[in-house]
């Protein structure tokens, strides 16, 4: 494989020193681009789009013709995995996701496969191995998987939900459940990740999107310790060079100590938290990832300038900050906000490396 | 007006000895009571329901009828007071709030009038009479408010919203226009709550529903700002006893230090911050109110017995502390679940007040 012709990404990750703040966004192939609205017509569907090792690699460069963005990540999409373990992923137009057979009791947990990543999620790897062949050294690529918990709310709720109210019910009267569930997916996760680092992936990340919905001891207990495993397991090192590990959870502004102790490189942070304070509590442990409030994107370039002059300046002097939105870009954000949010970071942030 | 059965309520937010904790839950007079819906049918629709006050009263005395609970709160809506500043409040079924006339420039704000509450709000101070003669001193009764910042994203939205775009491009974009929104806003808000107060309300409760989906910053400037003025315009006094604010900011757990310097006597907790950590940073200052994850009532009375022991031995020995829900009641619960929180912790809070 080629060098690396743009590595900053994968310094800051590792604290190492860069010339300026590095950038992505998360969902940075997106609805937001007329042409990733564009591709997805084509494949017919998101889940066939997902499935579409060509047309995932197509969108995967789209944001990177347009923006100086310093990371491209594998276009997925969370619930592959579920959906490799026989739970029949599908989606209704304007509904989210939706499982054809949730999991809701021991049986129905033992019965779950652990997926070989080469063969029930060959897609993905095949689609990584595409991305980093057109990439071709010009910028890292970023493999990702859901973190179990967050997987698990989908497999018992059968889809999205806004209650937690089977998951939860799981977890509070059958916690030998729900733990069953999680240890399967720690296993199917860290194989994942694994098989993605093996196809290519030069850092990876693990979305804890629903995390912040617990109590500090149930995170701890149903949420963090599957990640921690997972971070334990996975290759550290590929193609002579450390592959970082971002650990994120959404609203999990509360519990950074204890995710920095997880062993991971990086954490991502929402807008929640002052990534200045953060830095003060974990920054000698680990990098931070983000933290700009997406709804900032709705603003004018000159706010959005405003904003990321804030977050550069709280974060201050030296490596460990990758840049990025605390979320996911909204998908009716205007993509000249979004570039200028990305100018602003380089631009800007030099004289933080000087 | 008789005097007080049962001030277990008010002395704990005023960490005043008690003998046990007392226990109420945000919208405990709502669907999950099969008698909420009959009345709710009788009355046509919601907002009927909130401008009948025979009907208010009703509803706001059922949860009462069935539990122990040790305070009533106002059956209304946090939306009365921008229907009262003429945008047309309305509600569709299954799409939640909406205004006919969202506001959205600066002409639109200065139109804006400051209700007077015995007029324009007059239905609410009604219900407040009239429910403080029903409870006959059986406990107290709590007024309430939307803090200015959640009533601006739906005044500006137009209803309710998931990424804030309009509310959020304003304050990015034109922060001048939501300071002018939020000044008329905490002028109003001041006015209804010292006419809560005046009509009976014994103690008075800010939900700041929105207010954790902004930047610590922002938080301060937008939200806690304006809360800070609501709670310095407050009659503390009534009846010959302190009248307690609580201020709620959901999502707010890394925020309780300045939230507490607000001057209120108590903070409302979700279920993500440890009530004793809690008690450690502000407990010196304020009460606690909360924080059970209101999703462990779905599960079995066990767990949920379970889940109020570990909060109150969290929160320890002594005063200062209002058993809650860290969000409202989910609409689907079992009442006989709610029975068995509250029956829990009548019982097991007993050894920590000895």
């Amino acid at each position: 494989m080629s060098s690396l012709q743009n590595d900053r990404f994968l310094r800051a990750l590792l604290r190492e020193p860069v010339d300026v703040t590095p950038v992505w966004m998360m969902r940075q192939a997106g609805r937001y681009l007329p042409e990733y609205r564009a591709t997805r017509e084509k494949a017919g569907d998101f889940l066939s789009l997902c499935k579409n090792p060509e047309l995932a690699c197509e969108v995967t460069l789209q944001p990177l013709e347009r923006f100086p963005l310093d990371a491209a990540i594998l276009f997925s999409d969370i619930l592959t995995v579920p959906d490799a373990m026989g739970l029949g992923l599908y989606f209704e137009e304007g509904e989210g996701p939706r499982f054809e057979r949730p999991v809701r009791d021991m049986a129905a947990i033992e019965a779950l496969p652990v997926p070989d990543p080469e063969e029930e999620l060959r897609y993905v790897m095949d689609a990584v191995r595409t991305i980093r062949a057109a990439l071709n050294g010009r910028v890292p690529l970023i493999g990702f998987s859901g973190s179990p918990w967050t997987l698990a709310t989908y497999m018992v709720e059968g889809g999205s939900t806004k209650n937690f109210a089977l998951a939860k019910g799981m977890m509070f009267d059958r916690p030998e459940q729900m733990h069953a569930l999680l240890d399967k997916l720690a296993q199917a996760v860290t194989l994942y990740l694994n098989a993605q680092i093996a196809a290519g992936a030069q850092a990876v990340m693990i979305f804890d999107t629903w995390g912040g919905t617990l109590t500090p001891d149930d995170y701890r207990e149903f949420s963090l310790a599957y990640m921690q495993r997972i971070v334990e397991g996975l290759t550290r090192e590929a193609e002579g060079r450390k592959v970082p590990v971002i650990l994120f959870t959404k609203g999990g502004g509360q519990w950074l100590e204890t995710m920095a102790d997880t062993g991971c490189d990086a954490l991502g942070l929402d807008w929640t938290t002052d990534i200045g304070d953060a830095r003060q509590r974990v920054g000698h442990k680990v990098a931070l990832q983000g933290n700009m409030d997406p709804c900032t994107l709705y603003a004018s370039p000159k706010a959005i300038r405003r904003s990321v002059a804030k977050i550069l300046e709280s974060y201050g002097k030296g490596s460990g900050h990758v840049f990025n939105l605390g979320h996911g870009i909204h998908p009716t954000i205007d993509p000249e906000h979004a570039a200028a949010m990305i100018e602003a970071v380089h631009e800007l942030s030099k004289p933080y490396h000087a």
